[in-house]
């Protein structure tokens, strides 16, 4: 495979460019920060209405149009557009790529700072955090005349963004929206993005992260981790529902070959991600999950990190997300009232699993409107 | 590596041979099978008192003494001794290497019936289902000279032998044992299953299947599919209480190598299984499990596989188990009763996960013991 050719290298992507200098938790300073972004709607005259959108691990800025890569809708078109939950008529809606990520902005596929022209960072990409990332979205808000977010919504990954936000920028946030995520990673998640990282490093193509030298890309390893990671998104039930134990075809007992419905949509799941996602941005961000703690941030109290926030919350949750389950949620929903923060938090009955922040779901679409309403209310946004 | 100084290749086993052919559910004839077994206590003169132990995935016939290749104690020790919940000074024991598997009864690694002396099955053992093996099984017990078994117990894939057995051998089972179980395999764990694999599939050193011929094993693969198969077999509390979030040394953020103790844990898991378990048989072996059905052999009415049966059963399931959870012993133990058969359920609560049932849970054993006890004493057997 010519990467030169590959739609993750040929895609030109609207950024920002930073050249003051990016220190990172691990004490590497990015010399160059290019942050890839999509805007909807109409920043108001008071600058008052922005909303950032964080997207989860496998997202990126395309929140609302189709994706450039694969033709695809937007991966949220069911939240963010005109008369949506996240009403671009009345909000100004931002997403940037994170950092880590490979479409744009600053990442594994991005020329070193320290290197000739045209050397890439590959495998040598210093690890960044979930910080890292929220201080490079910090940047984009400021680049764009920004001083107050009017809301930080994100669900997963995304949704630790949220967190992060609000426990950095307090002033910078008036409302936060962490949807199906968590304080800290868990050991199982961990486990689960160990997996797949074993499976790429385990895929001859990896050739030790310098794949890009012989033009190949480590597919096989990718698509593994890729379908271990899908099957946590779902839940048993919607399993299930979609597939039970249903044959392909005629299939009859074999060897080989995918026999059941769920192993081809899942090796199907992983074939088509690796035409879209590069495998060293897959390492680097699903490091910074589980680099994720805000409870060991805060030296074990969570509520600290959210003392006297001026900060609205609505945390959100899915019954059957067995990923971020609702036990997570709620431990954050009592360090904030413990922090005498303002905070709902609702847990929406769905048998969805994980997916379900990104899937119809009316009950959480009704319920993410009604707290910006509330909020913008609150913020006196024009209606 | 060369595979002739394998364990796995110069251990030899107890086993009985059957050269009067095994016809397999795919319509394949096995001219020669091979059974490698252990027993442990004493046959009485009457031959009433055998216990046929089932084993799981990836265990064996080394139930209560140490494994010849690893040299750790036999897999259920806490259950199977003088003395213990199965207690050997009661019952004899007999447990069996399963058909597909590696440690001596036909499978992969056995001698081809129709190629000349010394060309292995490999990639081209046919696929065998769990009433396969149970067929072998049989074939063993009649060997023994047992016409009936005072019970068969086993746990996971040893349950759905269980419950084989139960089915298809009704008068020749007095008591069963499913543990931590299913009458079929769900579409969540097909799909663990088939996320192993892929990552089979993805190594390199797999060639296709012939990676004898090279004198490789696809080690890799194989302990990815190991790893995320043990993730399945622990709780998220069990996960969490052994490890948490702890780091390992002093390590710091960074990009590669084991850095929570979770990782490194399951990648000791991993390669510690590839020198005992031989990658094809695993493919065969989790075929097996996802071919089982027993409802959509019994054309979905799961009571009509054990109309009028004979068998008293004892289903026995773990509150944290989410790869065989509580609903699915339940939905067993429902056909059961539409049978009129006589069953007792206990949900023992353990936070252990699926691995309970191999784990020192006094409940379970106090369960298992006790409902030994009351059919030995039904069945008339001495104290």
């Amino acid at each position: 495979m010519d990467q030169s050719a590959s739609p993750l290298a040929t895609v030109v992507h609207q950024h920002a460019v930073f050249t003051d200098g990016l220190l990172l938790d691990c004490g590497v300073v990015l010399a160059r920060l290019e942050v890839a972004y999509r805007t909807y709607g109409r920043l108001n005259a008071a600058r008052s209405n922005a909303i950032l959108v964080c997207h989860a691990l496998t997202g990126d800025q395309y929140v609302a149009e189709p994706h450039p890569v694969t033709g695809k809708p937007g991966w949220w078109e069911a939240v963010v557009g005109p008369g949506r939950p996240i009403d671009t008529d009345r909000y100004f809606v931002i997403c940037a790529n994170v950092l880590g990520g490979c479409m744009g902005s600053t990442g594994p596929r991005s020329q070193r700072d320290d290197a000739p022209d045209g050397v890439l960072w590959g495998i040598d990409f210093p690890p960044v955090t979930i910080r890292d990332m929220v201080r490079a979205q910090k940047r984009l808000v400021e680049h764009l005349g920004i001083e107050r977010l009017f809301a930080v919504v994100g669900g997963s990954m995304g949704g630790m963004q949220v967190l992060q936000w609000a426990a950095t920028y307090p002033g910078h946030v008036f409302a936060a929206v962490p949807v199906a995520t968590a304080a800290y990673h868990s050991a199982q998640n961990i486990a689960f993005n160990e997996v797949g990282r074993q499976a790429i490093f385990a895929d001859p193509d990896w050739e030790s992260g310098r794949y890009w030298d012989s033009g190949k890309i480590p597919a096989r390893g990718l698509a593994v981790a890729r379908m271990v990671a899908h099957i946590t998104y779902l839940s048993e039930q919607a399993l299930t529902r979609k597939f039970g134990r249903r044959l392909r075809g005629g299939a009859s007992l074999s060897m080989f070959g995918d026999m059941f419905e769920v192993e081809s949509y899942l090796q199907h799941q992983g074939s088509t991600f690796v035409n879209r996602f590069d495998a060293n941005s897959y390492l680097t961000i699903t490091r910074a999950m589980d680099y994720f703690d805000l409870v060991a941030d805060s030296q074990g109290d969570l509520s600290a990190a959210f003392r006297d926030t001026p900060t609205r919350f609505c945390l959100i949750s899915f019954t059957s997300d067995w990923l971020f389950p609702t036990a997570e949620s709620r431990a954050v929903a009592r360090a904030l009232n413990r922090a005498a923060a303002n905070v709902s938090f609702v847990e929406i009955a769905s048998d969805k699993g994980h997916d379900a922040f990104l899937l119809d779901e009316p009950d959480f679409h009704r319920t993410l409107a009604g707290f910006l309403a509330g909020c913008a209310e609150h913020a006196g946004l024009p209606a």
